[in-house]
């Protein structure tokens, strides 16, 4: 066959076409020629289906100088071969067709980006890939090459966070709190009693005595909870408060936004601590003795984000050990956008 | 009764001696007096055990501002209380003896040491108190209070780390083998197979070439293996190769000390990746058709390393839902040391 390879791609004559393009659909017809991507001319010729006068190792070598993390591409355009899919060249790496689907004749399913789980990603990176699928009615996938070369799939998508508890209302006028070094005690049973009880707030230290997290109390100082300096006697305002918060937890703010939002969006929040994350979330609780299943485990990012890949991976097999969603909370332009990501198979 | 106040503990007459310590061993006998904590002060006077005079509130906020972490470390002491033990001041906080034992009788089986979420630790710290603990004999217990007052508990002792594996015996000098890009791939089909199979590197790309990660790559290039730059075609010597690997990944050495001195100690040991941790460690494989259950997680710290107790959290829940070991290795001194830290209950 006369082939051409130029740096990026190979140009196979007119009969590669029926040979490969309507038997398998690798490559793209140009007019009288079949173009090749790098990774399917690598894949055909380890197959031993296509010889263009170079050995497998020439070939991968050449590629891999060519094309940055093109041992990565190569090593998921496999696998999803080897599962039977058809997979073109999209604007995220990879697009993959359903089963039973054909190129030209049905869409594509789901869009593939590839990553190396040693390579940082800028949080927003992701949430461009989420954009263009949703866009284009598509899943999104991340295919995450580790050093052994191993591959994880996970599926990212926005996530829609509602939840079913009836708005706070709760009198706090009578409430009795201190700050102490780096939590806030309710010291009164009734305010204790029905903050605990009816909105799901602190954690009782005995039968009266309330203690609530800093996210918690600036989020009820917000309500109307008035709350004293344990070390001064004197009474905080919300700023003070907020300013306090931020000196304990560096990350305060950014926590916050996302608590106060996920209230307000009728949810329950606790700490996620205990799963690594920082919020656990219940849809609804309808009393404390029957507390459910809590739904999902949220983690805040802060602005600008660079995603290191182990933690992420860390994160949602936790997140999936307990049965949860694993959602990660992301503000951008002062908007909070929550993204799901979960190991999917492609 | 006749109570003194001082700031740090509170001093009652002798009387108190028989109702406090002889009934449930609360403070310390001084001669014609009984000294009480203040974490044992206000533990009776929640308990509405002792009145020395002021509220609880009173004395609660009183502690706090006197003694740093007073409210971690009485909530703490209330569990192990509650629980049913004995519990006296120590070195590391608190010690906890058995149950069916007594201060004066018996030895104390557990020290306990009190840390909150938010506050980040020095690994040496951690590493301090676990000495402490086995030069005596004890059981080294962390308690971890998070945001919201709950309790978490580890047990952390040393970990003796060996295999059973054969010493490493490959001839390597027929190796071919090219550096691409973040890793190394081994082209010829025999030192493949061998590798594989029976050192249980890499993992093959197909049937004859094998994919090797850096540190694999660097541990083989101690026993002879000759890789090529597929850069240049030249062959890279030992220090070179290093130091690509440091670029690529800024813990290099760090990881690789480790993984060093797990292969030599007989073991086998695989990328953890997909638990989020440096290591899976495998005390023997037989064969790779039956793969055995890894034992360990291990994750590398490099020296000075502060711990945050949220990953600490993460690291120990996912290598237990997987049933492994979470071990940190820890290099002090050019010395590893394996640190086994997992959840536990006093």
């Amino acid at each position: 066959m006369d082939t051409q390879l130029s740096d990026d791609k190979v140009v196979l004559p007119k009969e590669a076409i029926e040979e490969f393009y309507n038997y398998g659909y690798y490559g793209r017809p140009r007019g009288e020629s079949l173009e090749l991507s790098l990774v399917e001319a690598a894949f055909l010729i380890e197959r031993e289906k296509l010889d263009i006068g170079v050995t497998f190792k020439e070939f991968f070598i050449h590629s891999s100088v060519i094309q940055p993390y093109f041992e990565l591409k190569y090593v998921v355009y496999r696998d999803l071969r080897e599962r039977g899919y058809y997979v073109l060249p999209s604007v995220t790496d990879f697009r993959v067709y359903p089963r039973g689907g054909r190129p030209g004749e049905t869409s594509a399913s789901t869009y593939v980006y590839v990553l190396s789980e040693r390579i940082p990603v800028p949080f927003t990176d992701i949430l461009d890939k989420v954009r263009i699928a949703q866009n284009l009615r598509k899943k999104m996938m991340l295919a995450i090459v580790d050093e052994e070369g191993d591959l994880t799939y996970y599926e990212v998508k926005s996530a829609t966070m509602q939840g079913a508890m009836s708005p706070f209302n709760l009198d706090l006028s009578n409430a009795d709190a201190t700050f102490l070094e780096d939590r806030v005690i309710v010291w009164n049973e009734q305010t204790s009693t029905a903050l605990y009880e009816n909105g799901f707030f602190g954690k009782l230290i005995d039968g009266n005595r309330l203690q609530i997290s800093l996210v918690e109390c600036t989020y009820l100082m917000g309500k109307g909870l008035r709350v004293e300096d344990g070390a001064t006697g004197k009474t905080f305002s919300l700023k003070q408060f907020t300013r306090q918060a931020m000196s304990i937890e560096p990350d305060f703010i950014v926590k916050f936004r996302v608590y106060e939002d996920l209230r307000e969006k009728d949810l329950v929040v606790k700490t996620g601590f205990k799963f690594g994350g920082h919020f656990r979330v219940y849809t609804e609780v309808k009393n404390l003795k029957s507390m459910p299943h809590s739904k999902y485990l949220v983690h805040s990012l802060p602005e600008g984000y660079i995603v290191k890949l182990p933690e992420l991976s860390r994160g949602i097999r936790l997140a999936h050990g307990v049965r949860k969603h694993m959602i990660f909370a992301y503000s951008e332009d002062h908007k909070l956008h929550y993204i799901d990501i979960g190991r999917a198979k492609p």
